[in-house]
């Protein structure tokens, strides 16, 4: 417990409150979503008033959770006093900034990214939670309302999504006896299972086709290139952000260390997104190429033709995979 | 605790065993190899002599878990006095009959399958567990055995595969805390899931893009249909094996009921894979043509040509979506 995770505070002040809007971020995600509807459907049960607020429109995938046809794109007039923001970093990941909010309002900031701002009159940041979904089910233990069934399927998705499944690094001991408790509560997660990820659009399949047609093995197998062009985009009707996670097919074959999957996302704009398995650090990669990332995520962007952003690329691979062990 | 659950009489044999030889069956899975592994590693820590044995090869994304160069596919001489069969339902499971063993050994049966043949002298079957890791947890508890990271590895393994990842039905609450547990012995749990999940053959994906250029779609979208002839087999370098689960590719786009693969496998022979998934009862459609399976997952062959197979297998599901609702 130390100065970032206010909980009894939080607690006291959303005992008192008679109403509360809830606040979650753009391009809004299972966790935010789910600990929001969580937590305002809590809140109702000890008959506060409650609103609930994101800039997007909710995901398809998302439409099932209880609750999730009141999520609003429009601020609540008058707004309560107490506004509370759900897995947001700062205001910015909510498209809002200070003078969109009422002078008097206290903000709660509840979230588990170490990188948080702090920005709330009580803030609760635990960045050992793999989802807010883990703190939110904590919350409402400590308000004392009994998980019902539409609680426990919010906080699930929650936590399941944020958590890959329990495959992420993020996963604990922790994230796996709070699920354990909601799973007491006679959830569905058949149900669950096949509305997130059992409805993805026709569109990303055929992307994937296109993505596995361009498919390329370099350096013996440890470097497996895949590249998207414009067309691939526009014969398959998707989107940019469908080809999110393709990548991952190819990291996934045996004896591959290193994926790369190259974007045409314009004319001469060329984005890659590397992924490394066990060693390599990409984050090095991409640093050469003006980008950045993670150890084992990373990408950055080419203002080239797609021929000369594939040679640059592999080259830069393949000497880093004869330099050897990164870490 | 029933007749079928001597857990008692199975900790009280194995305490006074001074040798146990262990069985898993064949085509070997995560669970069966993990849970053996598991638990004789726990008896070693009780200073008993153990022996493990399948008939078939350990697959090489098992081969990362601690003690799995062990298993031997001899079987042990002499044959101890204890022999203790992991996750079959029967000695077939592990191409044995009663002749191979020693008439004066005393069989342990410790299984989760419903339809087990109680062939021990000492049965505890629990048709509750998501996986015999689970069971094999708590029989080292019981043990008095400290878990420690190899046993963990092995037990995590063994109830992460069996469970699907968390996302099968049979995955319960207590699924999760037995994982909690194990998790609290520092497993590495991103290592663990690149050597079981992460480590696909190339022919796979080979196979996939094969069967997504092959991909239609009837019934306005309701149905989702791949082929793969003997030459996509060839030119991917891959195994019929090799195709399983490619369908659920299909099966997971939006707005499709039911899924279907063809495979060619011989002149004039399609094996079709048939799944649905929220009402469309696949097992009738598969009876039809001398198939069957469950109501979401089915399959039937044919002995005609690929057109033929993919024309009949059209109209009959077809209509059975016409006529709605199964259940």
């Amino acid at each position: 417990m130390n100065d970032n995770c206010q909980m009894d505070e939080m607690i006291k002040v959303l005992r008192k409150a008679p109403k509360v809007a809830l606040f979650s971020h753009v391009s809004p995600d299972g966790d935010c979503i789910g600990s929001m509807l969580a937590i305002g459907l809590a809140l109702e049960k000890l008959g506060k008033e409650v609103t609930f607020y994101n800039p997007d429109l909710i995901p398809n995938n998302l439409q099932f959770l209880p609750g999730s046809s009141r999520v609003s794109q429009k601020l609540p007039i008058p707004q309560p006093q107490i506004l509370m923001f759900v897995d947001c970093t700062d205001l910015q990941r909510v498209n809002l900034s200070k003078t969109d909010l009422s002078a008097e309002s206290t903000i709660l900031n509840l979230d588990h990214h170490i990188s948080n701002q702090l920005f709330g009159h009580v803030n609760w940041i635990d960045a050992q939670a793999s989802a807010v979904g883990e703190i939110a089910l904590t919350l409402i233990y400590q308000l004392g309302v009994a998980i019902d069934e539409d609680i426990a399927t919010n906080l699930y998705t929650a936590i399941v999504t944020d958590s890959g499944c329990y495959q992420y690094s993020s996963t604990t001991a922790q994230t796996h006896r709070l699920t354990a408790d909601l799973l007491d509560n006679g959830i569905d997660i058949l149900n669950i299972h096949h509305h997130l990820f059992g409805q993805n659009p026709l569109a990303q399949l055929k992307l994937l086709q296109c993505a596995l047609n361009s498919l390329e093995m370099y350096a013996e197998g440890q470097l497996a290139l895949m590249t998207l062009s414009l067309e691939d985009f526009q014969k398959s009707r998707a989107q940019q952000e469908l080809s999110e996670g393709l990548v991952n097919h190819a990291r996934n074959v045996a004896g591959v260390e290193v994926a790369v999957l190259l974007k045409e996302v314009g004319p001469q704009e060329i984005k890659v997104g590397l992924r490394s398995n066990l060693w390599l650090n990409v984050n090095e990669i991409a640093a050469k190429f003006g980008g950045g990332g993670h150890k084992r995520a990373a990408g950055c962007t080419f203002r080239i033709s797609m021929a000369e952003a594939k040679l640059n690329i592999i080259t830069a691979i393949e000497e880093g995979l004869r330099n050897g062990r990164s870490y």
